[in-house]
């Protein structure tokens, strides 16, 4: 199989149907692409001398240099011969965005097919048809019509497009960012299965998240995920899993969303983690930033939350019993020490509830007490941040940050922090220090909840 | 039962513990009280002449009327004669903010039931103690540490006062708001069933949520419920369900978690609607500002979806089946209809795809048509905002609007727009006109449940 490098750092790029009038697609793919640091972008349509005043060409033939990479973006019957003569020129990757293919019926089908043949004959990969398109955000890539991602560590790979781009408008206010962006619509050559062997390799990607509606080559997605998550997550939000919403699926991107069961017993077999909504899928994936849990002295991978608002603590206990979790009982001896740092209404059972009153110092020793104890596999700091007795907005993050690299970060540490605006500081600062922040306590157990069935997949965790 | 108006519109309020000092909270309650418009409000501080520039007196018994409400926010040792010297001057409601009583163990609900017969004895209704206060939000007051809610239809009854008082400053960037806020702290005195008849009769709220941990008087609990219900839905979020978080509840707020089992009987059989998050308890909550679905010419109550991303229409018809609600088949003249207005490339099935290239107009004459349609009994319009194509941000909002004003605003609308900062133009419009708007599937989803849900506990819609 040949490499796909050409998608994420192409030496030069065409943009197949540029364009100067801000309806079109090729305006805004072309307006984003010009952006990239990497290499040239060269502009082709048919009507113009200029797009967006860079000097345009009629067709890839006529450029200086041959691209690698061609982003197509013409009506539906220039795209055949924009292939042929991307082939003719000797372009390595190409990303059609034009849809009307595979998912309108069996004609599209017929010339989807078509499409493939030629690619072959040519030795050119093809993302697409009917996709948004791809970026390598740390590289400045962004050959799709949609705004830039945040840069991160999160490779996502969508099978719908729209969706993908909502996803991306979405978690650019969230602080949430992402290494590769790969939209792959129709899949009529680079699949799901190409692409997290790919991902795998990235050394910017942390975590592979997939939002699936039909896979076609089930076997080898099987033994290519069996084979990724052991040295990265594979975390999948499956869309159409009952009746209407399969149905739907077919006339979306025209897979076959299948039986829902099947997908299931697939995805656990392979070691693919399931998330059942896409918070809980970017949840999870934010989550690997830090080595993964393993296993305590006492053969446990319980968690430990500590918090300043006991319903927090109650909540976010709630969703890791939901979950199958052990939410462990601390050691004896930090019940002790506990007792004798936290005022008298403090709780200091798990969850430690140091309530409203805790300071950033206490965080600092609560956490540390907790990261020390043998009983603990993993711990979640959880804070409504107080508007009220004059601290610091960013004190507590600060207690358990300093706490945390004092143990030398050997235990995952995850945050919950609610209070929206108020905790803003605080979760940008504990995000800089590399601490995965939530502000939904089922956000947090998700993340915590994959954690731990990643440490199993990769070995590092016996399943229990 | 007396009335719990005075804790809503006193006619004038003592702080008990109003305090200069920021680091206590005596300070803050005091700051964000003295804007209430209502009436005086006056600081009672044993030491200090003046509070934040404002005459102070030593005792409720100072002052030149006797308050209606009293806030007391004393060192828990100064609570009970405070409390003696509210009932000696005629106080009729009083908030007790400090902690320490019965959640503390059985030295502390000695104390606590001493409370309760003081102010039976007086006649003054006791919200608290252990809790973060009161909010009438429209009337402008806040009787809490906490910052003020945006104002809104939401009667929100929380057990914990910090999860409570985070949930204000999550909503407060979310366009979610309250009419009233209570934190109910050890429910000594006042506890959910009289609060939830005191919303009922609330011309402000439309719908009331319920954070709880654990009640007492279960039987009055369900018989209060199975009334309310029938006037307006009562929804509510239980924390403590498993073992631990169970275990979590008691040192918390001092209640029994109790068999989650039996909660879950009781709520379904009291008609109370059931969330298992935050944002699934505020999502439903919200979904009532218009009149409730009705059953259609064809019995049916199935909701009917359009959209211009596939995926996002997949996402929301998996989260409606998954909770068993009916999604609609169209009748065969809307389909006809559909295919004459929508491109070829559009899925004219419900969902109705639209496709990424859909405009305001089209927005307009597909939510027209599906309002119209008999099989249809309520309309979710999901949109993900493009970037591209020059479109205003807003005309798909304006579309749908305009199409829901012209068919009398029968059926219940909800909008899911997922597209972050780029849909919140759109989503702040779609709010100022009545319309509920979502950012996530499974939100919009509940919100529909909870619509249909309530319909048949009304009385509106036979049980199917």
């Amino acid at each position: 199989m040949s490499d796909l490098t050409p998608f994420f750092k192409p030496k030069s790029v065409a943009v197949i149907g540029a364009s100067d009038d801000p309806r079109k697609l090729g305006y805004d793919v072309f307006k984003n692409l010009r952006r990239y640091p990497g290499g040239n972008v060269y502009p082709i349509n048919v009507r113009r001398e200029y797009v967006q005043g860079v000097k345009a060409y009629r067709s890839v033939k006529d450029l200086p240099e041959a691209p690698e990479l061609a982003v197509i973006i013409v009506p539906k019957k220039f795209v055949k011969p924009s292939l042929i003569e991307c082939g003719e020129v000797g372009v390595r990757a190409a990303i059609i965005i034009t849809a009307g293919f595979r998912e309108t019926g069996e004609e599209g089908l017929r010339e989807e097919l078509e499409l493939v043949k030629i690619a072959k004959e040519y030795g050119i990969r093809v993302v697409g048809p009917n996709c948004v398109g791809v970026m390598n955000v740390p590289a400045g890539l962004n050959a799709t019509f949609v705004m830039d991602a945040k840069p991160g560590h999160i490779g996502f790979i969508s099978q719908s497009g729209a969706l993908g781009g909502a996803i991306i408008y979405k978690t650019v206010k969230e602080l949430i960012g992402f290494s590769k962006f790969i939209s792959v619509g129709n899949m009529a050559d680079v699949d799901f299965s190409d692409l997290m062997l790919y991902l795998r390799d990235d050394p910017d990607t942390k975590a592979i998240a997939l939002y699936v509606e039909g896979v076609r080559k089930g076997r080898r997605f099987m033994e290519v995920a069996e084979e990724v998550v052991k040295v990265k997550p594979v975390i999948v939000l499956k869309g159409g899993r009952f009746g209407k919403g399969a149905r739907a699926v077919a006339s979306h991107t025209g897979s076959l969303a299948g039986n829902y069961g099947i997908y299931e017993a697939a995805f656990r077999q392979s070691g693919i983690i399931e998330a059942s909504t896409i918070d809980e899928l970017l949840s999870m994936a934010r989550a690997f930033t830090e080595p993964l849990p393993s296993l305590t002295s006492a053969g446990m991978i319980g968690a430990a939350i500590l918090t300043n608002a006991g319903g927090a603590g109650v909540l976010v206990t709630d969703e890791l019993e939901r979950r199958g979790m052990a939410v462990t009982d601390l050691s004896l001896d930090t019940v002790k020490k506990l007792r004798s740092i936290l005022p008298p209404m403090a709780a200091v059972k798990n969850p430690v509830d140091m309530i409203a009153s805790a300071t950033g110092s206490e965080y600092y020793e609560v956490t540390k007490l907790l990261l020390e104890d043998p009983n603990v596999g993993l711990v979640i700091a959880a804070c409504v941040v107080p508007t009220f007795g004059g601290m610091s907005p960013t004190e507590h993050a600060e207690g358990v940050v300093k706490a945390w690299d004092e143990s030398g970060r050997k235990k995952p540490l995850l945050a919950l922090f609610m209070a929206g605006e108020v905790s803003a500081k605080a979760r940008e600062y504990l995000e800089k220090e590399g601490v995965p922040t939530y502000e939904r306590p089922e956000d947090v157990a998700a993340a915590a909840y994959a954690l731990i069935k990643q440490a199993i997949n990769a070995g590092t965790l016996q399943s229990a």
